[in-house]
């Protein structure tokens, strides 16, 4: 079938304000943040809308029938080509099905459509002295609906894990247009262990399997309090070895941050005004709880840290607080500014590795850019061995480029061979396909009969995880 | 083939000491638990002890070749008929194969072989202050493998969840006596995301799908401190209403658990001495952290509880700690010996509700247990709406009998039509299978594609979970 019969189809279906077909509409679904998009980047034969749970049924039985691919999409905001329909076909943008269906504050969960975005429903959990713990970058775009496909962290997922911790059921459209609900049809329990556990197989499989139209989420009391601590280091392997040091001392901080020096110096030369100290590597620590709890952990966390540090500060005071950490919320920022003509790309930025070797893997990235002559920025969740590399390049230099593909492909590699894995929170996507192997051998042989067995016809988000 | 067969190839693959084939040994395979396997049990053909992933292999793929059916076993502990081959075949006993491989605490994390026992586990962790959360009533017995194949939970589930959250990767022996690993083969990180979650696939999926060889475990820093409080309530409503009002005031305790007027009256039958005061309902509370944290905490329960209870006591000295817990110790203990002639029995005993239900279940139960004039003791996870229902009834009167199998067929429904579930967390097996239609729909033709995909010859723990 070809894009044009599959638009005038499309537009019968849901109508003219629900569907997208002009070429400049289809070329904001042609990338999304990731190097490979902005290498290549693929119009989809069409963009459909949804409003509801029958709209994405509707294409979906018709995708079905006819056989056509379908790629979900949330905002756009993921770094791997997931949601952007490289071969074609039809995108399901579920950013405005985005209804706040119920706070059920007294069963401590909330039902959402996938479209909603996660700083909102934040916001609107406050009222209820609620939270929804992950806590990704990107807080004031990405939707939940996209963090359920990946299964998205973040900041805390040291303390309270990663998306998947919190989904206990969801609607979903299956390739054939069927609704089914996991969790239990009727359920608003916060245990239940009865059956396969179809939610969380749903949970981080990037649209292969089917469309997400409903979320439950298990939500969390608000902590009252929270503390920030700042720690320097001369030695790259006392950071990390601090983080053990803080967790053996019985500590569960909410966010343990590394900044290299790379990113230090990244940092430093965006905003001088920052003025973070020349080191190796620099720590933030986020403590939250209860005010008397904050205050013994930031305690304790200076008197551990400082035992390998050469100094630490810790604060309360929210000024102070978001001054300590106002060199992790620029980190990416500034990453992208170290030399005026750069970019820097998302492409091998989320590798996760062992605590116990996440200095030997920042010792051999910084060698790795050494040997490709690309400059680096390294920083992230150091709590959870998840570090993001920023490389940075005139992405207009065909050798720059052919450099970091190689470059990136080298920290892949690295990740692997480092006990660790290609990507700890961004996903797959169509980047790290070819990693699936490596990575998991005969797994995923077990991974595609699932994914034969759900989406028999092989329309769901073709190409993509593994 | 037959069962003389069966044995007589068994033997040839793993000699003597690992095969049992005498009806003495056989029998002590034919039941767990489960009230189902007291009234109709079972022996295998044959139980193989493997001590290595090898021999699963051997016996997984002499299985698979003949196309027998294959039970996993871990101690026995469960109630659900789960791991009884009540049609027959090779049970695999993985209670013997329990060496704690290694204690990795750089990385936060332990490796186990199936059979290792809950407190053994705990206790080898503590030397390096780690622990694994999750808190099972039968620690002292139950598996990890089997903890993860029910995807166990316990008195810790409101703070620190199932076993599911721990788990970071699985060895599995699958159908045919392949060998993969989930989580990536041979990755020692925290956090991964890449390809469908396998891991957590298997995590609950009760020896349908393949058979757990070894498991790779996150632990948590073990908490310094611990209070105990109990609140006594004059109206059942107050009870779960005093939980919300914790989880507002920002309080996220370790444990919560009810006592209803059922359970407190066989409490104090049993063991006068203890003593618990007569009330329509009693609250205990766990509290851990540090020390500051568990002293602020639990004089915000002490107020917020005491505004609906007629007492609140909080302590931290270990022994009044250990007497105020001692009445939820004695519990299932107590429930067996309410009357001289009564067995309790495990039946509907594990269903969970959405917490603004809790007090309109138990009247429910306590109305039901009066239809059907069978006396019930109430009691459980009130936190996450996990409530325990023992009924007791003399096993040698049929009319008990068959009056016990309808009031657990009512409350069973009764939990579904309260938006609940069957199960919270002991599991579906041979017992709520029956349920499945009615809790998951659709969802429940999409397990059986999982697994008809995953076991094509049908022959892991057929029968069970769906």
């Amino acid at each position: 079938m070809n894009a044009a019969t599959v638009r005038k189809d499309l537009l019968a279906i849901l109508g003219q304000e629900k569907v997208l077909t002009e070429e400049l509409d289809l070329m904001y679904y042609s990338y999304d943040s990731s190097f490979l998009t902005q290498l290549k980047s693929a119009n989809p034969w069409a963009v459909v809308l949804p409003a509801s749970t029958e709209d994405v049924q509707a294409v979906m039985k018709y995708a079905y029938e006819n056989q056509i691919d379908v790629t979900p999409r949330g905002a756009g905001t993921g770094e791997t080509g997931g949601s952007v329909a490289l071969d074609g076909g039809i995108v399901i943008d579920l950013s405005n099905f985005n209804e706040i269906v119920e706070i059920d504050a007294r069963n401590m969960q909330v039902i959402v459509r996938p479209g909603v975005i996660h700083a909102e429903l934040n916001h609107a959990l406050a009222e209820y002295k609620l939270f929804f713990p992950p806590d990704p970058g990107s807080s004031l775009m990405c939707t939940i609906g996209g963090m359920v496909a990946n299964n998205a962290s973040g900041l805390r997922a040291v303390k309270y894990g990663c998306t998947e911790q919190y989904v206990l059921g969801l609607e979903i459209v299956m390739p054939n247009g069927e609704l089914i609900y996991t969790g239990g049809i009727k359920a608003r329990t916060l245990k239940n262990v009865s059956g396969l556990n179809l939610t969380k197989l749903m949970v981080g499989s990037e649209g292969v399997l089917g469309i997400i139209t409903q979320i439950r989420l298990r939500c969390w009391p608000r902590p009252e309090a929270r503390g920030i601590a700042m720690a320097i280091f001369d030695s790259l392997d006392d950071a990390p070895a601090t983080v053990l040091d803080i967790y053996q001392a019985g500590i569960m901080p909410s966010g343990m941050e590394i900044l290299d020096k790379t990113a230090i110096d990244a940092v430093n030369m965006y905003k001088p005004e920052i003025n973070l100290p020349v080191a190796e590597a620099i720590l933030l620590f986020e403590v939250d709880g209860n005010p008397p709890s904050v205050e013994y952990e930031g305690r304790v966390i200076e008197e551990v840290a400082g035992r390998r540090a050469r100094a630490v500060e810790w604060s309360t005071d929210p000024e102070r607080m978001a001054e300590l950490w106002e060199g992790r919320s620029v980190t990416a920022t500034a990453a992208a500014r170290v030399r005026s003509d750069g970019t820097r790309v998302f492409a091998g930025e989320d590798i996760s590795v062992p605590l116990a070797r996440v200095a030997d893997t920042l010792r051999a990235i910084r060698k790795l850019a050494e040997k490709y002559e690309i400059q680096v920025v390294n920083y992230g969740h150091i709590g959870d061995g998840n570090v993001h590399t920023a490389p940075v390049i005139n992405i207009d230099d065909p050798q720059e480029v052919e450099r970091v593909n190689q470059l990136v492909n080298e920290i892949h590699l690295l990740a692997i061979e480092m006990n660790g894995s290609t990507t700890g929170e961004h996903g797959v996507g169509a980047v790290r396909r070819p990693y699936a192997e490596l990575e998991h051998g005969l797994a995923v042989k077990y991974m595609q009969k699932v994914k034969n067995a759900i989406d028999d016809k092989g329309i769901m988000n073709p190409n993509k995880l593994f």
